[in-house]
């Protein structure tokens, strides 16, 4: 089992990106999605994982930045 | 089956995001790698698809830019 969290921030960026990609997913992966604007006291655990942009996927320590929604300094 | 292309330029960005993203796929995912600086003749079609830089990944219509590589208009 892959564990894999999709920080986004509701945009519409975010909303694309985010159905584009979850369905691309292996059954096995199983996704958290965190919006940033509902709950910005994750913001700084997204930082500290190394997401610097929304929407990002975070899996293993990796951050893929998948296109461009809002800078992370614009959530806080 | 879905059908995705991944359009890179031999990068370590490309090559990074290419092992986590690829990795995440449903194994009914389909997915072919094009290597631009390998196939140049390609830059215009992966322009067409709406790719502005790689890694990108493109699938039904969308793509999805991760992280950043190099912009397209550096392959040509």
């Amino acid at each position: 089992m892959t564990t894999a969290r999709y920080y986004h921030a509701g945009c519409p960026v975010c909303v694309s990106a985010e159905q584009t990609l979850l369905n691309l997913l292996a059954p096995d992966v199983k996704v958290e999605v965190v919006h940033l604007g509902e709950a910005p006291s994750r913001v700084a655990e997204a930082e500290a994982a190394g997401v610097e942009s929304v929407p990002a996927l975070v899996v293993d320590g990796n951050v893929l930045h998948i296109n461009f929604g809002a800078a992370i300094a614009d959530l806080k």
